[in-house]
């Protein structure tokens, strides 16, 4: 095998296919990435059996192979070649020789054959959506899955296609974020659940372009996301995800409008005063024409005004005042409106059309001084 | 004690000050900044006992007075205030109120009585360099101390002022790095071993500018440095420093005359197969014409060669490849001149003047593949 690529090519494509390369693992041949070159293009492939990520990068074919390599060894070496066209040559005895200028490197591959390819999925009803629109879905949903959680559901995301919108759900047992999408066309329903780690390593991978779509494709067992001139196939999470249109509800006693940016800066700073740990809550006054933050803690204390719109009763409510940050920094609108039932009830962030509704529970607290 | 600051003049204090607060101290005391507002001007002052810096802060006191003051905890709340103007105020029960805008924040002053106020150092006799000159000679040199050597002068950097000369040395048994400045004026001869960290520390503390000067005056046992409203003071390492004269020499047998950029690209690279941990030489055969650099490790093999320059005899030498990129990295010329005498002595890598003498011990290497 040998081929010509600029280095710039390279460096773009094992970002991509990095992702699916595991950090820690006992089989050595996930630690590589397959260069395929032998049809008319260029591909990189890796496959840590629950993530697969294939990409084709443009250059020149002097010689038709494959060669699997470690991931990182040449990533390190590409890296640090001079920006210039880089020649790719793998011998019979897979002697890998990677020169740019007047630098030679050799290393040795590994046997392609002992490499596992994508599983193939059939491209049938698939949906459509931009790579903007993807990115920020993910992003503003990612966050409240539970990681680690004896329950492997809460790890992963609902992807619920109803006609033509698009569902994101994530949820860890305190609190949820919902976050709809209209796409351009109509498809079947369809719900799966997709991990987590499969949807952050696709937001890093695609761009923000807003002309440029992702088409998703499903099965059973896997989902299918293909851009530009890359697929990423993963596993789905096997199983029922949670009936959380129980736990929506759109009665409420109080509703409050400020802006997202005093609420952030006021809440940020009351954290401040809480060591990392400490389950401590901001307590959140509203009555009318003013929200009154105040906090409390061994290391000293803290209250702002924030001035409001306020329709309905005067409330006290406690909060963990990372998961109210969480959902104020996923929002773009720069006034919120956020309804409340009682200081035990779950409170909702949500627009007009329910694009977005976060979710979170309140703590309880005892004395407020 | 009262006094209102914009947050910027007090952000700016706190970043110079805290350099002298101990990140794990058992006194938490030494955790405190001392802010004194006693006289006409607004001082924080923070002292670990080896290092105390004092500087001043611009802004209106409307009550005299002073407080200890936790200094992490009151860096990180004046951080997240609004860039606003700031009200820092203190009452009899030491209880320390700082507002901004609609934001207040409580906490817990500390006696101002335990705290150590700085040494006082007569200002006589003392030395005038420029910030940006002082800033330059230790970043240059200070990479080659030892840090926690049995031997302590080895984590010091000499200070040697002789007539209009300053000169810094530093050395770890492995390599010397030496830097001489020109003064404007002419001093008495002078020779100090300064603390690597209070060194360091001031690199970061002082500015760019040529045109701010740092007054450095002397006593038995401290420094102390001036610039714009700061004072620092430093205890000296006491003892007699390394006769390095004695292992300097100008006799060489080979000179090479090379691109300092593409040497450290080079060896850059070089040292992509070489694992952390693993003392690997990087083996450079210096013939006519050309620099021939070639690494052979458990993860492959590299070579690649660049035109130079020659005088005197070809070579072959191997060297710590940190050690080489350290001090090519601390050089400014862009065409730099290596001088060698043979595999077993240290080579020098100098300028005409000598204002920079780079050393460099090779290492034994047994075959070269």
């Amino acid at each position: 095998m040998k081929f010509v690529c600029s280095k710039s090519n390279l460096v773009s494509g094992l970002q991509i296919v990095s992702k699916a390369v595991p950090n820690k693992t006992t089989m050595s041949i996930l630690e590589c990435i397959l260069i395929d070159a032998t049809e008319g293009v260029i591909k990189f492939i890796a496959n840590d059996m629950e993530l697969g990520i294939q990409t084709e990068v443009e250059g020149n074919i002097l010689e038709r192979g494959f060669i699997a390599i470690d991931a990182k060894i040449f990533f390190d070496i590409i890296r640090k070649l001079p920006d210039n066209d880089v020649t790719v040559e793998a011998d019979a005895s897979r002697k890998v020789t990677i020169s740019c200028e007047k630098a030679k490197f050799s290393i040795i591959g590994r046997n392609a054959d002992d490499f596992t390819y994508l599983p193939s999925i059939e491209k049938i009803d698939g949906i459509s959506v931009s790579q903007y629109t993807l990115k920020n879905v993910i992003q503003q949903t990612i966050f409240s899955i539970a990681e680690n959680d004896t329950n492997k559901m809460m790890s992963g995301e609902l992807f619920e296609i109803n006609q033509d919108t698009l569902k994101l759900v994530s949820l860890d047992g305190h609190r949820i974020s919902i976050r709809k999408v209209k796409l351009q066309n109509s498809y079947s329903p369809k719900k799966v659940v997709v991990p987590g780690k499969t949807l952050s390593d696709i937001s890093k991978i695609i761009t923000d372009s807003t002309e440029n779509n992702v088409d998703i494709y499903f099965t059973d067992k896997h989902i299918l996301f293909e851009f530009d001139k890359t697929i990423v196939v993963s596993r789905l999470l096997e199983g029922e995800y949670f009936n959380i249109d129980q736990m929506l509800s759109s009665d409420y006693e109080t509703k409050m409008t400020i802006s997202r940016r005093e609420m952030i800066d006021c809440i940020d700073r009351a954290t401040l005063l809480v060591k990392e740990g400490d389950k401590k809550p901001v307590i959140i006054s509203i009555s009318d024409e003013k929200m009154e933050l105040k906090i409390n803690s061994t290391i000293g204390s803290m209250d702002e005004e924030i001035d409001i719109e306020k329709q309905g009763k005067d409330i006290i409510i406690g909060f963990n005042p990372k998961f109210l940050l969480d959902a104020l920094r996923a929002i773009e609108d720069e006034s919120i409106d956020i309804y409340m039932v009682n200081p035990k009830a779950p409170c909702f962030i949500r627009d007009k059309d329910s694009t977005y509704i976060y979710l979170v529970l309140p703590i309880n607290f005892t004395t407020v001084s």
